[in-house]
């Protein structure tokens, strides 16, 4: 085995401890990766928590990172020592279901092996996270970091930012698109550069608002406020998709009045279960729907995406040592919009 | 006013009254219809019950009628005395937003006025529906009935049709798709024969083998038992679009576990609210949606659709006086697969 150092959750605690962790010797496709950025994401206190099924002792959090290949598998042919890679939330999939052979590796059949939390498909060991300094991947599931990609802010691409970019190209967005997101955070603000990007006039939706000028930085036409009950009648059948971040529970259907004919609310902040008032779907034909992540396919054209257009996240870029403070401003929502830990305090 | 007969719901009764009913003198877009044929709907069943939020004293239900044109107000231009006609559930819309503008009037953002319990736009009456021997209709909301069509079988495509076929031509359905239909009654049967004209393979899905031999007669590929696990798990991930006519509040995680990667389950039975699990639609990215009859754009493209291609309901006509017996058996689910009152006895 490898040995490397981590940052381990115990108990549901967000004070995670810097202890040794092990890494499998290399397979033949596999490449060792040195972290160098890991983003923190909302499932990660998710997960700290216990709310995601994930195992909670001993936890190594982090699925959203970047880094450098140290040492490549002998089967490994797209990679060399020295690349810039990334990796996101899924690891490893079957490979042979309907899903998995056309690239969406995150609906695959069988489940994905997740980068954190999950059991490996040939050891069956529980895997660890980004929260470290080394990581050994598949390089099926390793990315190419593009050239002129900052490697920190680049890191949350890997999951806010796929997480934004299937549901916005599955919706066919582009120019004369209205895209509205809701939830101005880690998801959300990708969201807007994303759809600005493909040419798609973007609203944020708010319930206050503070985050206006933010908004329109980003490069969304304007923010609407979802408390204003003029606002939210005079965007009535206005917008072809709202990508909703919205983390906690919350009413669709006034989301749902602001969706032209056939317009979609894609549900993103995963709330588990809720209800529905089919007749706001019934007016209009309109699709609620939802999504996770990436597979392959559409996170290799994101990032030729974001390197094309220089996207990346906004992100604030802490020493992992500052992983509990991270998490509990998270937890507050004090981010603007995401924290990345710099790991090369664990050397 | 003109005068006519009709059938008449008073205290939530389905024995219903032959009574006198009124109808408005020929505005100048007019067509006065004598009603030959009028299909019973479930809907029919709900608003004499009160659960549709119709007035339900002095109600003539029927919103699916054929009949002939026995007059015409100075400024029709599309229809002469003597034409077959066909009505369905709507006869009067704003016209003016952005939905009337596009034939899609089912999703009037004024709401639509129905051809019966609605109001009247221009005088405020309340509509009497074509469970009567005349009715006064703008011509914007009459279509031709198309040559070879029966009158009595054509009668519930202005419904019951209209709503399998909007879902059917929103989700692009063709040759290739695969379509199922989750409930074999007046909706469900013609789901399936219009899905199969359009040239998909379909899938009937029932609790019961009983409509097997049904479901293949009516071209159908086969009958899928949706309560044999085995069958369930076999056919994960297979259907394109479900078209669901349960009207019963029921489950959707185990239909969205049916559909292939945005798969699209449509709620076309009218249950109220429901809960969804989230989950269900995120891997797969699978789409929840509804619709509800049709607007001129697609209910004049369905007609002659179904003139080409032969389609009718399977209908069972009775003479109008017995209405009541109808309801009843409707009720009990013994009808295969939709009631047509037959109109001439109101002579």
């Amino acid at each position: 085995m490898r040995t490397t150092t981590g940052w381990q959750s115990s108990d549901r605690s967000t004070a995670l401890r810097r202890v040794p962790i092990e890494r499998r010797e290399l397979r033949d496709d596999d490449l060792a990766v040195r972290v160098d950025y890991c983003g923190v994401c909302r499932s990660d206190l998710h997960a700290i928590h216990g709310v995601t099924g994930k195992p909670t002792d001993g936890l190594v959090p982090g699925h959203e990172f970047t880094g450098t290949v140290t040492a490549t598998g002998p089967a490994v042919t797209g990679f060399a020592v020295g690349d810039r890679v990334a990796v996101g939330t899924i690891v490893d999939s079957c490979g042979e279901c309907a899903m998995c052979r056309i690239g969406q590796e995150n609906f695959c059949y069988q489940g994905v092996t997740s980068s954190y939390g999950g059991r490996d498909r040939v050891d069956g060991s529980t895997t660890l996270g980004g929260y470290s300094r080394e990581y050994v991947v598949r390089e099926k599931f390793a990315y190419h970091l593009p050239e002129g990609l900052d490697p920190a802010a680049a890191a949350p691409l890997m999951c806010a930012g796929i997480t934004m970019w299937e549901p916005l190209r599955a919706a066919g967005i582009g120019p004369g698109s209205r895209v509205a997101v809701a939830g101005l955070g880690g998801l959300g603000h990708l969201g807007v550069k994303l759809a600005v990007a493909l040419g798609a006039e973007v609203t944020v939706l708010s319930r206050t608002p503070d985050k206006a000028a933010d908004a329109l930085s980003l490069g969304a036409k304007d923010l609407l406020l979802t408390t204003d009950e003029t606002q939210m009648k005079q965007a009535f059948g206005r917008f072809d998709l709202i990508l909703d971040t919205i983390a906690a529970l919350h009413d669709f259907s006034p989301l749902l009045r602001l969706l032209t004919l056939e317009g979609t609310l894609s549900v993103l902040g995963a709330p588990l279960e809720t209800s529905v008032r089919i007749m706001e779907l019934t007016f209009g034909r309109k699709n609620l729907t939802s999504s996770g992540t990436g597979g392959t396919k559409y996170t290799a054209e994101l990032l030729s995406f974001c390197a094309e257009k220089g996207i990346t996240a906004d992100v604030e870029v802490l020493p992992s040592a500052q992983v509990e403070e991270a998490l509990t401003r998270l937890e507050k929502g004090d981010v603007r919009y995401r924290f990345v830990l710099d790991m090369s305090d664990l050397d």
